[in-house]
């Protein structure tokens, strides 16, 4: 059993507690919250739990093996750093870090120690999300044209990070996984409507060599909540949506089939293909437990996370290069390689 | 009785000639396309009617008083231009032209000559997009901070111009007569999936003075048809969804307070306000058959079209605009006024 | 080329008279409507069209050799019988008849005559029903368990015939054609909201042979339109949603399995199976276009029509079984065969 | 703190103890099951709970004073009458009992004891239904013309009850709190798939006095989820979409006008009317925990509660009616008064 320590019991941390309760080979010792109010809410739910205000006594504390940081993205790297230092695997929520620079940090302190660091994209451990990137690892989609994903709903601004750090996140990580390719430019465009906050509606456009493009739409001012992703291939595209009930997966058997050395140039290029479509059955399985017992898994036996430090990592310099060019009013940024 | 000669008659001609024929104060006398088998079609579907291939000899009959150019765009500003020098009223096909210069060239030689020269933006004659318009002038939105709209779904490719020239034309025309003011920036990003042709999907960004920003997704590769534009203002926003059969304008009563000067700068500047969702009953009237007879009025009375040649122009500089930022993969290009 | 005469250019004359000019082995001769405008207008759309107010004249006509009644319900029976005495083809609209024993008669007329009688069920000539019934009879979706269907919206108020002679005729000729069965019983209830008026609102429960049960609810004072039919299977079930613009029809791979032997009978009774869902891809053609050269097909070859006399008078039994079961608040009402 | 015990820890029985635990003035105080599986799972998620594997155990506890009834409808009868007998308070599930009878006893016998006898009726206490309660009662409805309500979906077959116990239980629970009237006659159809179990589906209409009508659809065995309901009124109609995230509520300005002394009986009798609609915001809250609150309420201050006794009775005798009707395959059956 995997003692876990808990910081952070906001608005995703009840779940994380839960889920870590349920897992079979994790026990959470202890909770952390600099809000005295959260903590009893958390003995109330969870009787028998450890609480207490100061982080670093939850680090230290002995029992606690993996550390789990939901606490605002400024705090990441501070928290992480001194888990890992303290030589306790650790599960951080999404972003990584607020810069590029601290998650490449933690991802070396990590790999000197020799600790499981692991990012919370919980999309990734999604039967809908799954299920895409079997597909497109099979080729059933073809070859992939575009990735075109909108996260919109009226939404709570955030004050340290803008809405693609928020939002678009999400939408990154679940083309990482899909896709298993990354861009290598960004460009970007967003406003802010309150005077002196970070962005709060954008728009992100990410090139990959050859003709293949992804486009996440962000925005905590929407009078409807979509969440909605379009995956287009030369034999097959894709439509996910989130809100579904059932039916989250639609695989449609279109395209267009393109003739390479036609007469009428004008005419015959562009050839088009309808046929069935078809939702495939998804089993029904909560994410995060799937993911809790992944984080288990991995420290146990040293496997590498599917959504590791540096999947995390990828992110973080995906939405540093966005957030430059939406400075920039949409000038291209080229996304950075491992250094 | 204006006696009106209609150049193409391929997918949208026999529209402008049916509702040309049942408007009262004008009447089909001659229609041209360089196919002999479409100008059979048009005979049988409306007997009677003189049929040409040669656009000339249409322009230059003498019972022809207005013509309509309906074929594709690269042919607009020689066909318009020949019948405004034949001293003919023209009413030309979205988008006005393939460039800003022949687009101005078209707007002068009409005001020399006295002549009225309309565009076909159809959209700006439905009664949904009459409703958004008269809602934003009278300020029922408040300050408007986005205007957000997509047009996807599997569509011919152009080989001619790109998805922007024919498919976010239809948006731009909306954006422009709803919002009633000009973008100063453009950055659009897109890609083409057939080697040699022109962008299949693109997306495109107008930066407006202020907060104002307008977003276009336009795509000939979707596996789904989506006709979606979000309007989110101070006060209320809007959801227009043109593929719904009623109820295609929602009003929602929701949005965020800002609090100028709070003594919590980071949890009490933004409020959030929700309430009720409306939809006004809207009329249901042909926009095609209100645009001719506003064509046919304009002719009559000397009036200044609704979508005249300066509005048909202003998008075709933000077309143009938005190809060269698409070129430069998103980098910003200004909007230039009228010389 | 058949010379056909159409009776009655009200709402779906001019639909019938467009069909029947653009196929090719027939010619529109002559339109008969009382009301003069409507006569005009008829001249209008289709020049070259005689016209007459007097049916009588019309079904006389020499070069008439089919006639098509598109007039109100109570006067099918006395044109179709004087069409078919003056040997004349006949195209009736739907319902057949006002009644079982006047829809008797012109069965036995057209038969004793050798003519061909027909039933105007368009439904039957769609490609999603064309692709329900060919699953139902290849024994895709198993035993056949229900049919059920809703076909409801604001709609006109008739006078002379309630919601079910109206609406749900529609739904019987689908099921009638899909089903390949006919009930045994019926049960049905409704009510009118306006004094002295036809029920308005109506629903209607069909009893076969075994377990397969029938249902239809029509309502002509809905806020709302909906058209949708559940087709219940052993092995497979169907979603057919009419107003969907393209996946009018779902199959979904759910159910039960009975388990016919259990040891514990409460229990293990009943499994459930849930897989794939898919939707096939449809051919887009008018449905109208189809019946009218299929009605030209069995006119020239003798040939018995897919929805003939019989047809029509099987839905006329059950529509008068169903009133008579109405006015007895749901009292079953056996439904006799042919005499 | 009113010391709660509840019997039956199946589907329901969870979220019944969550919602005694949340409210601020009771407390759980045990938790019987016949299965010792359940008991164990109700202790993991409720530490310190007391549990026992026998009913009579919990009802006899000195610290309970009021007991929660979430077994199978055949046992609710004697187990919240030995509650009664004991002289606590009792909370059933719905439907109250399995027959007019037994419920009859129930309520007499909370009557002579001057105990609070609650009926599980959950959706009356829904922001939605509520809303829909308002309109009705303050009459922006005008005239009730009817209520049609629809819910299907793959469920679980009960083997003790058919489909319109199970599931219809809730539409009538929501049309008696909505429309405050009673059906004076009932016509149901229904048939079983399962050779030997209850049915699977069925249709129930309702007559009242006056021109209203009501009506149920459940089925087990749809491929799909529906919960909807129709309210039309002579002024407006209301759509009721439970499966809908926001929006559950619409209201629709639509309607006819009947002209009571027309020139032109058969052209003008009837009038079309059609509006705006619009969807009021619902507060957000769990209806479950309103209802455990009224609970309280009730036994504290002795107040009536809105589903007692009376209301779970006035079901089980349309309940009881439709299930003689199915019988005889749509008679009309009487409703019975209170005796």
């Amino acid at each position: 059993m995997i003692g876990v320590g808990v910081i952070g019991y906001g608005y995703w941390g009840p779940n994380l507690v839960r889920n870590f309760v349920e897992c079979p080979s994790t026990r959470v010792v202890m909770v952390a919250d600099r809000r005295a109010a959260r903590l009893t809410e958390a003995q109330r739910r969870f009787p028998g739990l450890q609480v207490t205000e100061d982080a670093a006594a939850l680090i230290a504390h002995p029992e606690v093996q993996a550390v789990v940081v939901a606490t605002p993205v400024a705090t990441h790297f501070e928290l992480a750093m001194a888990a890992l230092k303290a030589g306790k695997h650790v599960l951080v929520e999404k972003p990584l870090t607020h810069s590029v620079e601290q998650g490449e940090q933690l991802v070396a302190e990590a790999a000197a120690r020799g600790l499981t660091l692991m990012v919370d994209h919980t999309f990734v451990y999604t039967p809908a999300v799954r299920k895409m990137r079997e597909m497109v690892a099979a080729g059933e989609l073809g070859d992939i044209y575009y990735y075109d994903s909108v996260r919109i709903n009226l939404g709570l601004f955030q004050h340290d990070v803008n809405v693609l750090w928020d939002l678009a996140v999400h939408d990154l990580s679940v083309m990482d996984y899909v896709l298993g390719r990354q861009p290598v430019a960004v460009s970007a465009t967003g406003v802010s409507h309150v005077a002196g906050e970070p962005e709060n509606i954008a728009y992100m456009t990410m090139f990959f060599d050859g003709s293949l493009i992804g486009h996440v739409h962000a925005n905590w001012l929407a009078p409807v909540k979509v969440r909605r992703t379009l995956l287009g291939g030369s034999r097959r595209m894709i439509v996910f949506d989130d809100l579904e009930g059932s039916e989250k997966v639609k695989v449609y058997d279109k395209g267009i089939s393109v003739n390479p050395s036609p007469d009428d140039v004008h005419q015959m290029l562009v050839g088009y293909r309808t046929g069935d479509m078809y939702a495939p059955q998804l089993p029904v399985t909560e994410a995060l437990q799937i993911e809790v017992r992944h984080f288990a898994e991995c420290i146990e036996q040293g496997l590498t996370p599917t959504t590791d430090g540096a999947a995390g990592l990828r992110l973080v310099r995906l939405l540093e290069a966005a957030t430059a060019s939406m400075a920039a009013r949409g000038a291209t940024v080229q996304i950075g390689g491992p250094r």
